[in-house]
């Protein structure tokens, strides 16, 4: 290990670095494609074999790993328990050119409840870059809360708002708008709600409130963004110099403080990429535990209020036994 | 929601499940054959590229997420931050129709240095299945220590001992030789150091020690296995009444008393499966950080050593700047 590096080399070697990272990044989306193909038709056998099987997606909500079950509050977990039926994940961007396959449409099926309207919740997350940052954003979706069952204390529908205003107010000003934004007064509603919440986290269901990790980064800019970054990596494979802008100012602005939902975008990593492919493993480890297991997240009161409207659900009944015992230990992560 | 399930259909709903997890399963196989074929010209352009960059997988390593890290004892690092030059990860089997593409090889390349001799350092992951398991097994690797230089305090020497007196005892005594297991001074060896052992975790070399999460499966117990699982679900598919055998004793040995690494599957596949393959990102971000973090896993340390014996190395200056600053959140993992 002698080196004796000049600046010049080191550049060298991160342009390469960033030339090679570019061919894994299309060889994953292209995996990202053959994945879809592959698994898109057992994907819906799978959906019209669980839609016989009451609670399925309750179950492995509550089955999930810890990572995700810690945003889960036992009040969420009561309306999960609930009314919570249906939940589809597509790649909806997977064949646009413009688009990313990283993109995820995330829907949840909901029976009649007392808590909202809305029979379907719809997210869409689409893959996205800017200069500085990628990943997902996403708009608020309108919940229709029945009056006093908001969990989220008036987060969502103030999220839902605020983009709706920005929207208009980006409209109608068009350019100058930017500046405007924490002019608004849905702006600082929002700003003050969060502030105020007293909460350590929120309802899970301000998740569908979320708009970015970092900022909203519209469809023409991530477009741009993307055909920048191909252009540069041409240039360097053809051995050309390229200049960084890295000099650039470092944008200092706050984005963070009218998010509802900090980690949404890990929230939706996390069902899109274990959750959703790995279902059937977590619903049949809910069934391998002790029945006792299953009141951990309200299945049991649900279980309670249902029998009490007549209809007869024994989860316990439901529950069978798995096919084998678990061994000692945690069955192994697959590799 | 109105059920009124009968056990037998509540059986019927598994089954199908079963024979719908055994084609996902089918699936993601050929997803990492897939990967495989695609990256592997990559990972080679990326072996030769990072050999001209010193402390290139030490970096990595300093930067892999905390679930990793927590595993590396400050004395580790210091170990790596001298001597660690290469990683290799390949998929041994990934076209042996007996054996499986989630089988791994992790290959660590050591320049000369003051702990052990070896240069190489192999250690196999062997994917296989028992009635009740499936999962990584390994056999212990042998290192050879310097004289007072083994982090593992003996373990790994008696991992890898008591791993050669089982073989030993299998060929001598084959079928009785299982009783007698517990009663190898090896055996009664090794589990008293365990005992004994005072650290809240082992040094990460004794990872190379590490046999399995819940026991030792054979080659031959695997292969029947999955002979046996195939058989199941073909006679599923043609809708065959199957027994299920899960009222078979269960086996109550702790096979876990002599085992080093309790978590050393999940290492491998946290090497195989986001170390290696994200393995430039988190090199660049070690480069996005300021200079001063360096040094958190001794890296500083080996910096001065290596400058007291000549050599020029400069951590700080190869370090150079990121192409680009990062946003105010971590960036988004990708969907």
């Amino acid at each position: 290990m002698t080196l004796n590096a000049e600046p010049e080399e080191v550049q060298a070697r991160f342009e390469e670095l960033d030339v090679l990272e570019a061919e894994f990044e299309n060889v994953e989306l292209e995996l990202i494609r053959k994945s879809n193909e592959l698994n898109a038709p057992l994907w819906q056998e799978r959906a019209e074999l669980v839609a016989k099987i009451p609670h399925f997606w309750t179950l492995v909500f509550e089955q999930a790993p810890t990572e995700f079950d810690s945003f889960i509050l036992p009040s969420d977990a009561q309306i999960f328990a609930e009314c919570f039926e249906t939940l589809e994940v597509t790649r909806f961007e997977i064949d646009d050119p413009k688009g990313s396959p990283r993109s995820v449409l995330i829907k949840f099926g909901f029976s009649d409840n007392e808590y909202f309207e809305n029979k379907v919740l719809e997210k869409k997350f689409w893959f996205r870059k800017s200069k500085d940052w990628e990943g997902l954003v996403s708009e608020p979706v309108k919940i229709d809360w029945k009056k006093g069952k908001d969990p989220t204390e008036g987060l969502s529908d103030a999220a839902f708002d605020l983009f709706q205003a920005r929207k208009k107010s980006a409209k109608s000003a068009n350019g100058s708008s930017k500046s405007k934004d924490s002019e608004l007064p849905e702006y600082k509603k929002l700003v003050s709600m969060i502030e105020e919440s007293t909460e350590a986290s929120p309802s899970f269901f301000a998740w569908f409130g979320f708009v970015s990790d970092y900022r909203w980064v519209s469809a023409e800019e991530s477009e741009q963004t993307a055909k920048e970054d191909a252009e540069r990596i041409a240039r360097l494979k053809c051995g050309e110099k390229v200049e960084d802008d890295e000099d650039e100012d470092e944008d200092q602005t706050d984005y963070q403080e009218t998010e509802v939902y900090p980690q949404g975008g890990e929230i939706a990593t996390l069902i899109a990429e274990d959750l959703w492919p790995s279902a059937i493993k977590y619903f049949k480890s809910a069934h391998e535990q002790d029945g006792d297991d299953l009141s951990e997240i309200g299945v049991e009161d649900m279980d309670e209020d249902e029998n009490e409207s007549g209809d007869e659900i024994d989860i316990r009944g439901l529950v069978g036994k798995g096919r084998t015992s678990s061994p000692p230990n945690k069955k192994q992560r697959k590799a």
